[in-house]
């Protein structure tokens, strides 16, 4: 759970509030199966943290905030229908997340995919619109920065590595390879997608890219070493990734280097914070909160 | 077969042409079984006929047809994302799409929903690549306009009503508004992106929309009449309409009516390239075109 007794959770606490608020608005009913799957999907909790790292990116580059909220809160529309499709049966076969029914066991698996189908349309939708607060070279390079993240050179690539990978020993770089792309090409995209919308310079785009880069691994590392620690019931998800025959940092590195690969990459992401102005409180914060999560 | 001896078809096939040189330039092979996936189906053949409407609502435009080359392609990418996802065991659960292998057939599942998946995006990321050409408002509002005909207020929707409308009759209201989003939607944002990208004012892009929109309903139409005329073998797809027990204009209203309909829409879409200038003749013939093919 999160505490709000210091100044990280509370941002993290508030964007994520402020997010949530939006994504009620922004995906909403018509009379159609698909459409109550989108709602059911995108507003089955989360961190919401890849909006949040958007704000963050944003301010970085001297940015209000409140100008980038709809374009941020759609940054969970793809990372939902990157799930939504990673828990289909061909995939991961998973039945539950975050403790309820997966989509495709609640709306069947058709309505699932198109549910997927239509929430990365949607996401770029929404990140367009907000041409009417921003240029719009930045808003183009930020949707071409987002697609790319997406595609075949980012998080795509990293699911298709990743089922290739099942059922055998994959080295560490292997690993390493799949993780960067499949989480943390998005995660890096969308502290960038809220700096490129603030008119942020090359200098602070790369250092808030190496920044994902390192906080998207340790979140990942993390991961692994929750599966390891807890059992299916306390994550809300089956089958583990023991079951799935999937490599693990624990499986690779052993449970004493993963935790220090975790610490190094800690270090590293709070190094670069110093970067960022103010808002390198907040992102060093939220580098701890990554690598502290026990939900 | 295209007949080459009249101006439409030059036009059609010239395009047609330098489309499919610029697909197999953009969709390019890594080390990923999921980019193999992407190249098969999108070099599977076709008329392509979407780029080249793009590429005449440019031309209607004022523009120049070279510089929206590669936009125009990128719809022939989303169409083919579509293609795969309605091909899969739990859509049309097709065997063979023109003549060849569905791609989940030829890849398997997961790499084929994987595929999709990343041609989607890329679409997204070519059409904001030709900021270098056009002005970026113009990028920003030719993409707001193709996220929201691919999503779930378009395409998806289309989709969805298609899939719950099997086995069951519906009325020829119901079937048009099904194929008004399933291919109409495309079809007419088509159109308008060429436009929007060559500066059209709003009078040329409702007369193009509702010229899309003739067409893309007379060419479902066309289709159903030529789904009952032929059988699975010469279309190159299985199973038939017919034994997914869905609903056709055919059944609905008779072959004597579907034909006369097919006229009408003709005709309405003939009416309206009066103002599309000179391109006007190409949009004329492209109509007929739609109607009168028969592979």
């Amino acid at each position: 759970m999160t505490d709000t007794s210091n100044g990280l959770n509370s941002y993290l606490a508030h964007w994520a509030a402020r997010v949530e608020a939006r994504l009620e608005e922004l995906v909403t009913l018509g009379d159609l199966g698909v459409q109550q799957a989108m709602r059911y999907s995108v507003l089955a909790g989360g961190k919401r943290l890849r909006p949040v790292l958007a704000i963050a990116g944003h301010e970085a580059a001297g940015g209000n905030a409140e100008d980038v909220l709809d374009a941020a809160a759609s940054l969970e529309l793809i990372h939902t229908y990157s799930l939504i499709h990673d828990d289909l049966p061909a995939m991961d076969d998973a039945t539950l997340r975050r403790g309820k029914l997966t989509c495709h066991k609640k709306y069947g698996e058709a309505t699932a995919i198109l549910a997927g189908d239509a929430l990365l349309p949607l996401a770029f939708e929404i990140i367009g619109t907000s041409m009417e607060r921003f240029p719009a070279e930045r808003v183009v390079r930020a949707m071409v920065d987002i697609a790319r993240a997406s595609g075949d050179r980012g998080m795509v690539a990293g699911q298709d590595l990743d089922l290739n990978a099942e059922g055998r020993v994959v080295s560490a770089e292997e690993l390493e390879r799949i993780h960067r792309l499949k989480t943390g090409a998005l995660l890096e995209s969308s502290l960038r997608l809220g700096a490129i919308l603030g008119g942020a310079n090359e200098r602070l785009l790369t250092a808030l890219t190496r920044y994902g880069s390192a906080i998207g691994l340790a979140f990942q590392v993390v991961d692994d070493l929750l599966d390891v620690e807890s059992d299916a019931q306390t994550l809300g998800k089956n089958p583990t990734d023991q079951e799935r025959a999937k490599s693990t940092y624990p499986a690779i590195l052993g449970l004493e280097r993963s935790r220090a690969l975790v610490r190094e990459l800690l270090a590293e992401a709070k190094e670069l914070t110093g970067e960022f102005g103010a808002t390198g409180c907040v992102l060093a914060e939220l580098a701890e909160f990554v690598v502290a999560r026990k939900h």
